[in-house]
């Protein structure tokens, strides 16, 4: 990096901006996958680019190459990820990148998963081509916070959901609770269900909603028409969940942690043995390739959420409206001292219609 | 209006702006009088500007007048505030435009005080000058949200300052409550004292805080040097407020509603009868000229305050933490059902470092 002069450095920036757009393309296909952009430029002129649609097909590495075709030799490509250095579905990019011709490779986040890690560098560095990496890193991690926290830690990228009043209310003390937040609200929820490969949520809440969770596809939404559908993990450590619950229709995206139970199995219901919420966030990853997980749950759940230190952020949505203090609390941990508290640093701020999304980090930092 | 085309409407707004711009320099300054600013042009170019600055200056008319000299005859004079038609301090600057030989007056607000009403705009038109009015009325009504409220009604235009955690606490069961928000939300908070007529607080919040409520002036804050100190309201029926309180080291500046108390009187604190929240505000801007208000209080008196729906705007400070369910509420009512929530239409929304500041009106509106 020390070596790129500043107008060198923005051409470079500029390129990989456009190959995380491009990523993007892919945010509610490609699960378990990475997103991935991949630009091709050739004096200063765009030859080629892609992007991964969906697991299965080929990388954004080789639509880009088809795209440029013989223009790609003595290109420089962009790539948001560092290219593949494994068989799996498809032949690994990198020996792709190689056979093309290409001069020059700008990375922007190194691969974690153990299977790549640096060897697709050190392939096109063995072949003598000009390897430059970390360039806009920071933006194209944000493509895949669930995929590159679970390659580097085996845990998921947890996003806790709460929608409350001013006062911090979730509903009246006796249930009722419609119409806190608006319809943009409404809406906002379903881009974070769409980029999670689970949503988790309790019993309590099914029983009193018999809620669907999954990704509501509207007719003229393109950017959901591929979504990849989240599973559905219902904790229920009793065992309680009716089998006409509407969840329960398609029971193949349906998860259950509970006491066994064969109704369930021969639905086709996944069911986790009682443990506790981190090894069920680890089993998530380890066992079924979920990288990305949004809890969408009661107050009890998701303070146990926040007090285990599980979360990586919180999705806060603020209607402006005051119920009360007979109404029931969001978060109804028992602090006495202020040193207590549970802080966030506030990542972004977003009005939506008369409610307002913050996104929330939980900090670390003691007042 | 109709008349207007567009071109000359928009040449119309730019110079109306300038003038709303230059009021805003008074707006620390000139309380218990109105932000005004005035701009004259003459064929295209500006000749003269001007604002008040200062109750017992001269009005923003006869600064931009003086400043455009031989040079205001015949031409525009944009004025934020229809020009007063009555001897105050100063004789009327409809007058005075007048004997300038202005031939054209553009208004943004009419003057709700009964003693000008109309009658400013009537002189000149008498004297043959146009007068255009309602250009940026909407933009400068917010110059003084206060002087027009209270002279269309007789009430004050009321702020209610509100600070909590995401869980819509105050502080802890103990009464532990530092730092829940930042700097700048704190540095905020001296900007709406700033341009109130009087701070209102609760006894209880005096006793526990030992607080000033005044502004803060810091050395380098150019904006705030002139500012004319709001007065502080101290409601305390119990007649509590002992006479060794900060807030006492200024009484001149202190009001108190409770029992008359004879050492009060003799600091120089003006006393109030105990009389409903409604009265009180009333007797704010007929006796004291006092037509903005900020109330900075407990939940007790704050609640009182939105559930008498006195309140015209609601600035809700939110510091991204989380303080659990035995933690002080920020509003104390107790609702049943959602039909009785407090609902507020959200004007703005902006981040103060790590924490936001809302500004939500009081809506009607049933759900």
């Amino acid at each position: 990096m020390s070596e790129l002069d500043q107008v060198t450095l923005q051409q470079h920036q500029q390129w990989m901006r456009r190959a995380i757009a491009l990523a993007q393309q892919g945010q509610y296909s490609t699960r378990p996958n990475p997103n991935v952009g991949c630009v091709i430029v050739k004096d200063g002129q765009l030859v080629g680019e892609g992007f991964h649609p969906k697991a299965g097909q080929p990388h954004a590495e080789v639509f880009a190459m088809r795209d440029a075709g013989e223009a790609a030799r003595g290109a420089t490509a962009y790539v948001t990820l560092e290219p593949c250095a494994h068989y799996g579905r498809t032949p690994p990019c990198a020996k792709g990148l190689v056979e093309a011709g290409v001069a020059q490779v700008v990375v922007a986040c190194p691969d974690p998963n153990p299977l790549v890690a640096g060897k697709g560098v050190q392939i096109l560095r063995d072949a003598s081509i000009e390897v430059i990496t970390g360039i806009c890193e920071a933006e194209a991690h944000q493509l895949n916070l669930g995929f590159l926290k679970a390659m580097a830690t085996g845990m998921p990228y947890v996003r806790l959901k709460v929608a409350s009043s001013l006062d911090g209310r979730t509903a009246m003390a006796s249930g009722e609770s419609k119409w806190i937040t608006g319809a943009m609200a409404r809406q906002d929820v379903q881009h974070w269900r769409a980029i999670s490969g689970a949503v988790i949520t309790g019993i309590e809440t099914v029983l009193a909603d018999d809620c669907l969770l999954n990704v509501r596809q509207l007719d003229d939404d393109d950017d959901m028409r591929n979504v990849v559908q989240p599973k559905r993990i219902v904790l229920d450590r009793q065992g309680r969940l009716p089998l006409t619950a509407k969840i329960l229709q398609q029971p193949e995206t349906v998860m259950v942690m509970g006491p066994y139970r064969q109704e369930l199995a021969d639905l086709g219901v996944v069911q986790f043995e009682i443990q506790p919420l981190a090894d069920l966030l680890a089993a998530c990853v380890q066992q079924f390739q979920i990288y990305d997980v949004l809890v969408e749950a009661g107050a009890t759940l998701s303070t146990a959420f926040l007090q285990e230190h599980l979360i990586d952020e919180m999705i806060s949505y603020v209607a402006p409206t005051l119920l009360g203090q007979s109404a029931r609390a969001m978060f109804n941990a028992d602090f006495d001292r202020m040193a207590e508290q549970l802080r966030f640093k506030l990542k972004d701020v977003t009005q939506l219609g008369d409610d307002i999304r913050l996104r929330l980090i939980p900090s670390q930092e003691t007042l």
